[in-house]
């Protein structure tokens, strides 16, 4: 059990969990610094709550639901015998706080467009050694727990593997907030199965039908929310917004927009150096507000595509999204596209924008070197999908992979 | 909607769906009637109580939540196109109330024992056409449905089919009961989904990961709870129990036991004849109280086998239960007992009860005529394992088998 | 935390809960134990689910999820800086946990009818005392805390109180059970907001809101569930029938029943002597079981009045209930009689038995010595009704009493 | 029931209630005009979310979910026998679904500020009439439900009333996303008590309990929710931040902003002319992206006070808030003051900035006009406080009034 000073020990409310205690100081102090409250304005699921209208829980709230459940997590695993000290117990609370902290507005919507080089982990870890410097060096074991260089490798499990904090939160939280019920998963129990073999996370054998139904719950979740067809068709509109005001921008026109996502917009590609404090203190600044509001802003553009297309997101009035297990023909956009210059007279310049494809891809469970351990009464330890009376779990670890076209209405 | 006189106009209070409405008068006169009071006393689980404390729930209830969802599924159906008419939606109300009422006490457990060669289907045919009688052949319908010789055999596969209201509540109320979370199914959702193509219920296509995940809980509850190996050790004990107390009633001891268990313990296993009314009567007459009584009772009866099998039961002794993947093998039988006889004294004519084999096995999902079609935007109705980008569901409808051996501790 | 041994590790599933950790091994064998067991056969609400049909939970059940609450309220006055001892934890847990062992069957309704002399909590003790004798003692500081002679007084108001972990736990399982939404309280918060202050248990000031909304649940769970019209016909019907078999049994009339139950139904009111062993040991034998199934049997009695009374409760034809504010006046009672005697040809013995009144009474909330101490942020301690902004407050200390009329339909 | 076309049979997942059709084509129409669409950016709860992060809800979704209760309540009444016609239903639904569209960004935080001579009431009627010429006229009776000057009085009690669908929505929801679980109220039950008596809506006798425990729960998320002291911090700092930049803007001083917000800011209070549809045009544009943004964006202004005010909002610097049951005195303001014009070194304009004083109140219940009536089974209707035997629910009615003094930490 961790202390906490008098004056820190907050609690929170939580229509997931019910109340969630800060377990110590060091977290009462990340969780109140700006890079952390910044997460308060970026939504967990981006644009989905266009369609699921309940889904407008944030990072900071996933965190910390996260940070939670590894405190759970901890103490299962120390009341079966695994020694985890007090100060491995704060950082890897700390790790799973924390490892989010690189995602930028709109998060996976955006990820490739705004800073398209570096993916959301490595601007965590550039977030972390930037509070590490603030905090005294109170970080390092997190970020080691982080980066996966800390001796005890469960606990980088409990941060990131097949079955960790962050998967059992956001499955959680994102079913409860859609309302997608038959996402629920039952976290408490998935926890108590857990336990460590050798230095791998494992679920004990009696956990298994537990593991198989967070498997159906994930694939479920993807299908049904992350790959929701009215989704795919606004983060695509998104993306392409961001997409045309970044050319505008290369090519010198003006864009309202704050002074930090002009920065993003402006910068070439691969040229922004994230290392350097300035560049990050920039990306600190900007979160879903500075996105809407540029978006709000640019329906009144003078470029025929960039104010339409934000009218269209802002007033959802979204393109149409077909998605097919076979790739789109090069032939059935051609149609498209001339069918378009004819009906609605858009310009050469403006087809890319508004006739594209795309693809989706997902697996449920990805055996192999981060496999789900099942611990064996035997004590031996299995891949989840050997260890299944179900043979065809394996196929759970096949890629799905499917197609879609977007095109006007 | 149904029109019901104001007097019968009831609603139930149903902490799995909230209020219930009583649809119709004559099914608020069957719900009144002695026959259907009667599942008041028959619990839905048995003895599973004794493993997951809050599965106290009547078959009383499951009836009643079931008659809830069949209205919401005629109403779906109708709304999507589909001619139900007020009769039809009546009798498949009346169809599924009384699907189970011919369970007799601690039903799944006993149904072998007491009456063994008739199983529940047929006794609540049986029960049927006797409220037939009384209410003036206003149940014909209903039984035609219920018998699969009404025309729309959809109505049917609503009652009985790999996805009817019977499971859909079961599973839901199942795992509200005994608290198991993850067994958790959405029956809003996939009966939303529902719809008739041919004459066939069927499931639209974007609800293929509901019913994906209805089988996967399903399996869950199967193996998590239905077969829990305390369960089986209680199950089997009762069992035991009732078997050496037929036994013993064969042989002309003594017994105390309410008239109508007594009854069925003596009669000959093959000889007793349903079909005549003052069976059936009888029949009526025992529910879960004659035999938990009775076996309080014979906790103090003078023989030892009866007396000890029964105050094992009563306070939770319970037989150690070993569930394999492999036959149990009889030198394995054999080496227990001879210890038994050994160690406690038992006496060979104990052996039997108190060493003994059985086998479970479950599959989730049975293809062929009884198919969970899925109707594809195309039109097409496929089979829910052909259906789905999933290869491996095809895998559920493999039969999993394992065998316990259960003997004391 | 307390340490337990693996053996008897054991988890329970609780729908109300979630997960139940039995906290240590004196309380894992009180659970085992047969006084104990019996509480599975004994409902908590009684002939509730004749209106609530979800209401089937058992006594069992309630002493555990009691115990588990008073471990929650044990932590948090703990972290609040007041010792509590580890054999003080685990005494509280014991003397809650058996706070109820006392109860016979169909507890409230036969409280006054099988041992008339001696109320529940008297019953408990004596169990208490047998079992303290049976684990050598251990039991000695539970029971001090039971009997309000312990030390710490604050640990007695946890056991019984105002606002103990019994309340906490019936209330919040009652209405879950029933259905009944609008009485759910948040034990969470309310345990949260728990301190001490002097030796008393006190709520904190911002706890305040919570304090009035735990009252009006009772409130309306009084009203609403356990003075249910329904449910004081059905427990009044199950009075008429007990003491008319036990007025047939002093008379020397022939009755079937359980040895246990009849030596109760025999004995002279004030006669029966619980110090002895014999007598409790009798007592611990009945339980629902023993009234239902001698209930079912007496259907057949060659008495008209108990058969009749019998067939009523079973197959739930119950009494007209009508509820005043107003006493019922005696020419009211003898018109009904009268107009029965014409009628139904019921002869002038039955008449007390189909014509009868009654009162139910209730005050939510009774200050005084026993009150709700509101620790408000002076440090100083206030009772509820003074503390809160709401001056009505006070009246909820105000008993309400209602009269009743039952006869039949 | 309502005929929907199949393109707008649109299904809507609401964590709340679960599954919500829309009734009726117009109001699919309706929801996807820009001026709901709106409602997707303005939370329900303003800066709530700040101390309770779930409370993240839109005023789009209150809206549906308010619509969806009234479906309910409709179908409740007219089962009782009441004539409701098909177009007063949709009517009655489209006034509740509009109710709320005259909200600004940050609704009751800002209500006063930017639009100060209008409230959202008087706001939301101007957009029905345009929306009613919009739609030829078919939201003629909706709105005079809406303005009370529809025959049927007990349509627009629905609307706007002490147990309003709107209030129902609203506490349900809110309890909900706050995770107050205490605040729960059962909207089925209230629903299912409802009926018209005379023209008044009123609820059913044995729905007493019930409407006693909607008036403690608004009680209670009032003074935990609404008036949390956390949310009245960060609501006054919104307000001086804007009324700041006002002041700034009157004096000419540049502000970054969107044109419409800037137009607010810049208009005369009092002299800004609804009726002009250009108002009205621009007043749609705003939202809570507008002024989040600009509040980001004038961190970096070169007025301290609006630099620094701002600052603290983003990154939850808030003041201290004290509340009390006595007005604060002006010599205790005056030397919060001083001394921070010591300390910090604030500048005497900044002073009413940085020290100010508010009041909050509130009455769970007002009778009179207005009020719940409770139909007796007698047909008589009293006012709750009357009808209730809690002597003290009158003093419900009572207004309890509290002050607050804010100043920085």
């Amino acid at each position: 059990m961790l202390k906490v000073q008098p004056n820190k020990r907050k609690i929170l409310n939580d229509p997931v969990y019910g109340f969630i205690n800060i377990p110590d100081d060091i977290i009462f102090d990340l969780i109140e610094h700006p890079y952390f409250q910044r997460l308060r304005r970026i939504l967990q699921l981006g644009l989905t709550h266009l369609v699921y209208p309940g889904a407008l829980h944030t990072r900071f709230h996933h965190a910390i639901g996260a940070m939670h459940l590894m405190g759970q997590a901890v103490q299962t695993i120390q009341s079966k015998g695994h020694s985890i000290t007090q100060e491995e117990a704060i950082s890897a609370n700390i790790a799973i706080l924390l490892h989010d902290i690189g995602h930028g507005p709109y998060s996976h919507t955006l990820e490739r467009t705004l800073v398209s080089f570096l993916n959301h982990e490595k601007i965590s870890l550039l977030f972390m050694n930037e509070l590490n410097a603030l905090f005294n060096n109170r970080l390092e074991m997190a970020i080691a727990i982080y980066t996966n260089t800390y001796k005890k490798k469960f606990l980088h499990q409990l941060v990131s593997g097949q079955l960790d904090t962050d998967r059992l939160d956001y499955l959680r939280r994102d079913s409860f907030f859609t309302g997608v019920s038959e996402g629920v998963i039952s976290t408490d129990r998935l926890i108590k199965m857990m336990s460590v073999s050798g230095d791998e996370l494992v679920i004990e054998e009696k956990g298994i039908y537990s593991a198989e139904r967070f498997i159906t719950a994930r694939r479920l979740m993807y299908w049904q929310v992350y790959f929701h067809k009215t989704v795919i068709a606004a983060e695509n509109l998104m993306l392409k917004i961001l997409q045309r005001a970044r050319e505008l921008c290369q090519r010198g026109v003006e864009l309202q927009a704050s002074p930090a996502l002009q920065f993003f917009l402006r910068s070439e590609k691969d040229k922004c150096n994230f290392s350097t404090l300035e560049v990050l203190e920039k990306f600190a600044l900007i979160d879903d507000y500075d996105v809407m509001h540029a978006i709000k802003m640019w329906q009144n553009h003078s470029d025929p595509i960039l104010s339409d297309l934000s009218n269209r997101l802002v007033n959802r009035r979204l393109f149409r999204v077909e998605i097919r297990r076979e790739p789109i023909s090069e032939s059935e956009i051609f149609d498209k596209q001339h069918k378009l210059l004819k009906t609605i007279g858009l310009n050469r310049e403006a087809l890319p924008y508004y006739v594209f494809t795309g693809v989706i891809e997902n697996n449920a469970y990805t055996p192999g070197l981060d496999r789900i351990g099942i611990l064996l009464k035997s004590g031996e330890v299995q891949d989840l999908t050997l260890a299944s009376d179900q043979v065809g779990l394996q196929s759970l670890a096949k890629i799905v992979k499917k197609h879609y076209i977007c095109y006007p209405k």
